[in-house]
């Protein structure tokens, strides 16, 4: 089935569709932006796809610079950097262009272009948003090329904090694009891997944000919705990257569990970022390696909501230790590790890590009240495969 | 259980929460209103609930006026009325306080503030919405006191062309409230016949949008977890009024299915919004009447989304049949009538209800292409009871 262009007006703006982004000299006029900063990260910046676009801006004659000094996590220097760019270039608007690396940092630079306070007085802690200077955002229109991080319709980026080794969460309402275009075209050359890791990050997003305590349906709604979907479409999206409907299907679903972790997150994350900071690893296959370890740990927490789940995703049998052992055959068959050592991660610094992701923002929201101790098990349990294997 | 208080951010902002009404002058503050118009309808301004509302807007002096001459299908004059006092005595806002009618009036009052054309142009028709003034929409507070219509989300309002006897759908983006405060004691004093009626309203938005055509997952997720909740808990909230989580969970699911049906309506509405404008009938009472018997004809369309509600209600036999017996056996649980013509319609104007509500901007969003013969037909059997009765 091809998927038709449609427009929907929550929680933004989304221009979803194949060629969609032969709109975005159209995005930039809606959002009065002349003179955009596109922003891409250091790998894909050598792929056609950014030249394709870059033409897109050229047939209309918009004039535009380019900023790809972003690295995998990217870090306060590519921020900052970026910042100085932007303004030494009176850029008037920000093309947040990639995975969530570059659209985290790009909508990071897009809110610190105008600001007097420094980055890290925006970290997700209080009210410190509140003490940004609202005219000073620049708009950002945001364009994803893999399907998982959902960063294109979310109002925080999270950057690395190069002195601490620490991820920080930086927040604001006003980092939510003004306009998404969710083109598959643009992510059908994914190779299986990434496709992979971050189809199960948008998964990890749904499952957790699902899981996490508090009152919010319309989260839970699409939560489960996006988790019905990338169980349907990811395996395709894997075995044939050039299917355009597994691929739009995934772009959608990756936006809605963002969208739907505004509820919250939980100790995957938690754990993840830290791995993710340590180790410079990519965020999304953290995420899938840790996921059944934490499932296991919240099983208490979580039991209803995975009898349901089960449901809605047809298993054979139901609750928590039927979603594990479906998690498990899936990550098989996408060639997801079982284990942290797998991919190179000891237990070396589990007691430092558990200390860490105990004061990670993802952590009050977890299913289950964790403590240090119980994140540092988690952790140890994911580096050795403390769970039974399919 | 006791749903805690908490804020969302779509698809507006969303204040949940028993008492939140006491955060009303907040609210103003937060859009900048001073001097709001409280706009609710004839019925309601009687009440205790919009005295102690008023009371909160006395207690912290803010200054305001009360414009309650809102019908239950509300015109085109009250409307025209509500502008002629809203500019009369300088207000800068609206509150919108009631059901459908009173939030819909108001919608369209703030809307029609500071525009220069005459309020049929805005029909939801083209593009007419792109040629209002910005400028000249005022900001809008809405307070639901029905679990039903969802208007308090939505961006358009219904309003009584009673010239042409006929419902028009008034439309921009901008109509959206800037602040939703949802407050489930403020909905307990509703008589069980009106419980129900709106009840099954916002359970006809939320299976009209589910199977309308069009793509649009996170309108579907939202919709399932809306049609399960209603079905859990309108019946206890009919049962027992004073049931604030039942009230709580009610009008959070309305506020769903209007959010899910910016994916489109469909034949229920077509023909429920001509009863209404001919017969002045309750809207969510001829929805619920109608219900069934579109389910019936659209069965070919919606087979499959069936298949997977009955899965999601947990119902032991699963498809269109099963939906229906399902709807009928609520019906009767909630008291709600099996035909038209219990409350006093005839096929008289069948025909003319036929053409009629073919034209209806509902009608191309039904999940199967329908002809005026179809809704004729549709019409003609809600009034005989063509389906049978369990």
């Amino acid at each position: 089935m091809l998927l038709a262009n449609t427009n929907w007006n929550y929680p933004t703006a989304v221009w979803f569709g194949n060629g969609r982004i032969n709109e975005l000299v159209q995005a930039c006029k809606e959002l009065g932006i002349r003179n955009p900063l596109f922003i891409t990260d250091e790998g894909l910046v050598k792929l056609d796809i950014v030249e394709k676009t870059l033409n897109v801006l050229r047939k209309e004659q918009l004039s535009f610079t380019v900023y790809s000094d972003v690295q995998g996590n990217p870090t306060g220097d590519n921020v900052e950097n970026g910042v100085r760019h932007f303004n030494e270039n009176k850029h008037d608007g920000v093309i947040a262009f990639g995975g969530g690396s570059a659209i985290d940092a790009a909508k990071t630079i897009a809110f610190m272009s105008g600001q007097s306070k420094s980055l890290w007085d925006f970290e997700d802690v209080g009210d410190n948003w509140t003490h940004a200077n609202l005219a000073g955002i620049a708009p950002i229109i945001a364009i994803p090329t893999t399907a998982g991080t959902g960063s294109e319709v979310g109002r925080a980026s999270v950057i690395l904090d190069e002195n601490l080794h620490s991820k920080k969460i930086i927040f604001h309402p006003k980092m939510l694009p003004g306009i998404v275009i969710l083109d598959p075209e643009l992510t059908i050359g994914l190779p299986p891997s990434i496709t992979a890791w971050t189809g199960v990050d948008a998964m990890v997003h749904a499952i957790e944000a699902y899981c996490a305590p508090g009152y919010h349906p319309m989260a839970e709604g699409i939560a489960i919705e996006a988790i019905r979907i990338i169980a349907k479409y990811l395996p395709v999206a894997v075995k044939d990257g050039k299917n355009l409907e597994a691929r739009g299907q995934m772009l959608v679903a990756a936006a809605m569990g963002a969208t739907a972790f505004q509820k919250g997150l939980g100790s995957v994350h938690s754990v993840a970022h830290q791995l993710g900071a340590i180790y410079n690893k990519q965020h999304g296959l953290l995420n899938a390696i840790i996921l059944p370890y934490a499932l296991h740990q919240n099983k208490s927490a979580i039991e209803e909501r995975m009898v349901y789940l089960s449901t809605v995703l047809g298993l054979k049998d139901q609750g928590t230790d039927a979603v594990i052992a479906y998690i498990l055959a899936l990550r098989k068959e996408l060639a997801i590790p079982h284990t942290l050592k797998e991919i190179g991660i000891t237990e070396d610094k589990a007691a430092e890590i558990g200390k860490m992701a105990y004061k990670d923002p993802s952590t009050p929201s977890n299913a289950k009240t964790v403590n240090a101790r119980d994140l540092e098990q988690l952790f140890r349990a994911a580096v050795n495969g403390d769970i039974k294997e399919l």
